[in-house]
């Protein structure tokens, strides 16, 4: 590795290598867990190729980003040792970096935009960090980590762009290619490049027939715009916060260019279905970022067709609201969960009616909702809303069915 | 093992030692996952002892009954295999006989009762069984199951209640002890008994100090009425249905007595927040009863204060709906979700008041209802039912506080 530096100008002289990533590997063992990369036959047969999950989900912070954290401050001179370091997330990097600082004896900051939630704070903290909550963006937060960090003259921790920390996140495609040497595709999510740049380097180096593709969320395709010369526009909010990153490195993007085979973009739905598949068949749970490459497959099926193919659940930690909801949409796809609109006659007895007729269905009702000022009925018409369990699709149609031969007027109102 | 037989009565001199134990470790090699047995650092740390966990929901079919359905396959004649077996499961044992039924080349028929989920019909189906559904209680299926067995000439092959079973359940002791060879306790869950009966003897055996404890679900106390001579009722929805067993078997209650330290009951909401942990903490999907174990450590902590306790995370196979409203109750445990009851003058701006200070608080609004006519309130006064997510409990206290100095009343009506 030519230089590590903090001026941005200079990391285009900067690159990374199969050494460099060897380098880190060393570094490494012992201190960061080398997770299994096992194949999954039950998605495999779903999806029409060979998967093999790499479950750096399992990591003790519960993602890949402790490995290029402790390679980088592996690197540090005793002094900046003694000085400390910095960095700014809200997310897997301050964890990554807390916790190895703390194991290392180095004294870290981490710099949170208000707002984080209270438990993330205590989470850094417990591992060991200094916790400031300062700014309102993540811009305004990283600018003051620049300047706490300039002032007290600690070293910062940059999440991607810096060819320590690409190293870093390379060592796990040296261990996926020690599990599956023949692997055919590495499919790895994109958000800084930092994880992709590292496994395309050290992918393609030992063995240059393999394909690596990168994912980004169709939300924030900041990798691709810049690779593709497009204009996609950045905006939402994504399931796959991880690799919700506006400005990708320069150091990365250069490695992308030259490494990496292509990028694909997920829908939103194909994150969730993602990351609602691996709790459903992996039983393992995966943060939307960490599901993108499985996403990526599941959208493009006949691109994969017949290969061996290498994904990193990159990440766990997402938040169980989050999560709930995902669970809960993807019921309502596949037919489990529906909220019926029904034109009810507003007299006694109907809603009775409706309610024995869903129970002989063999239907769940969960929630009811009369509306009876804002409708399109005549004065004595009303509006039923239900939500009704059914067991799958054809369960929903039969028990709509019934409602309907009843005379009910009766539609499916929400299918996200 | 002095015989298999199928007759209840002789079960009473049938017993399973160490050696059958370790005869069925040799069936099982190759063909179900030795699961890995970590050390949980977080678990340990917040319960103040030693956590190992037997992650035994990420065998093929997501639970430990692969182990037990294999070693009784793996003793039947020739004759029989080719008549092939029955078997009355919805659920894990289903999965273990129909798939290493199928590796076998044994014919498998599975009953299931009526209203059984078409996706578990559907997937035991793919596993390789004929299934047949029919009836309306686990009771009946059961009956069904021993007729149409007896018709067809096919060997019924119990969840529990067989030596061969027991022996192929205690496997997992053998793995534990292997992996933590000094082990102080182990805490197993119940049902029907057949997993703690084999674990237990194994252990015992190797190590005569261990000690030995067995979880129930509080509404399920089957085994921990026989045992003890109560007479504590069985009844309702428990999230741990895999051990929701009314009628332990004959072998396991011999065993149970002979081997087993103790016997603790779990209420519902230690279930809950024992799966909602293992999600969290562990990135791990465990159904109710497989968390059953830590939900025994976590409301009995002192008990266990710094022993090295083993744990079997029995199977993965959770209901997706259930396990998102499980997480969405441990959110309102945490504070992190709350229904507020507020009264408000039924004047135009009121709302928007009030959403302003939630807004100005940094909570977040996810529903709202007006509730005007069934309230104690004057004709002019309306009750707000509103449904906000805090970061934390200091988060909602903070909230709360804001809308009161408002002038508005308001109360916390949901803590689950």
């Amino acid at each position: 590795m030519s230089q590590t530096t903090k001026h941005p100008g200079a990391l285009q002289t900067a690159t990374v290598t199969l050494a460099d990533i060897e380098r880190a590997a060393e570094v490494l063992k012992g201190a960061v867990a080398e997770t299994d990369c096992d194949p999954s036959r039950t998605l495999s047969s779903m999806l029409g190729c060979e998967i093999w999950l790499k479950f750096e989900n399992l990591q003790f912070t519960a993602s890949f980003k402790e490995r290029g954290a402790l390679n980088r401050l592996n690197a540090l001179t005793p002094e900046q040792r003694a000085a400390g370091v910095i960095a700014m997330s809200a997310g897997n990097h301050a964890q990554g970096v807390a916790y190895h600082a703390s194991r290392l004896g180095i004294p870290a900051t981490i710099v949170m935009p208000e707002g984080t939630p209270f438990v993330k704070i205590e989470n850094t903290r417990r591992l060991g960090a200094q916790v400031i909550v300062e700014g309102a963006t993540l811009e305004e937060a990283a600018a003051h980590a620049r300047d706490y960090g300039d002032r007290h003259k600690l070293t910062f921790i940059h999440p991607y762009d810096d060819p320590l920390v690409v190293a870093g996140q390379g060592t796990i495609a040296l261990e996926m290619l020690q599990a599956v040497p023949d692997l055919e595709v590495l499919v790895v999510p994109i958000g800084g490049g930092g994880l992709i740049s590292g496994m395309a380097v050290a992918a393609k180096t030992l063995r240059p027939e393999i394909e690596v593709i990168g994912v980004q969320a169709e939300l924030y395709p900041s990798m691709y715009n810049k690779i593709r010369g497009t204009k996609l526009p950045m905006r939402g909010d994504t399931l796959a916060e991880g690799i919700a990153v506006k400005a990708p490195g320069a150091l990365t993007e250069q490695l992308v260019r030259n490494y990496v085979d292509d990028i694909v973009l997920v829908s939103e739905r194909d994150l969730e279905h993602a990351v609602a598949l691996l709790i459903e068949i992996e039983k393992t749970v995966v943060e939307g970022a960490g599901a993108a490459g499985l996403a990526a497959v599941a959208s493009n099926t006949e691109r994969f067709r017949g290969r061996k193919v290498g994904l990193v659940l990159t990440g766990g930690n997402i938040d169980t609201r989050l999560l709930a909801s995902v669970l809960t949409r993807e019921l309502a796809r596949e037919g489990r969960l529906s909220e019926l609109c029904i034109d009810l006659a507003d007299k006694p007895g109907q809603l009775a009616r409706l309610a024995t007729l869903v129970g002989n269905a063999g239907a769940n009702i969960i929630e009811v909702v009369h509306q009876r000022v804002f409708t399109d009925l005549p004065a004595k018409g009303t509006l039923l809303r239900m939500v009704i369990e059914t067991r799958d699709r054809a369960h929903l149609n039969n028990t709509l069915a019934r409602i309907r031969e009843a005379g009910f007027e009766a539609e499916i109102i929400s299918n996200p």
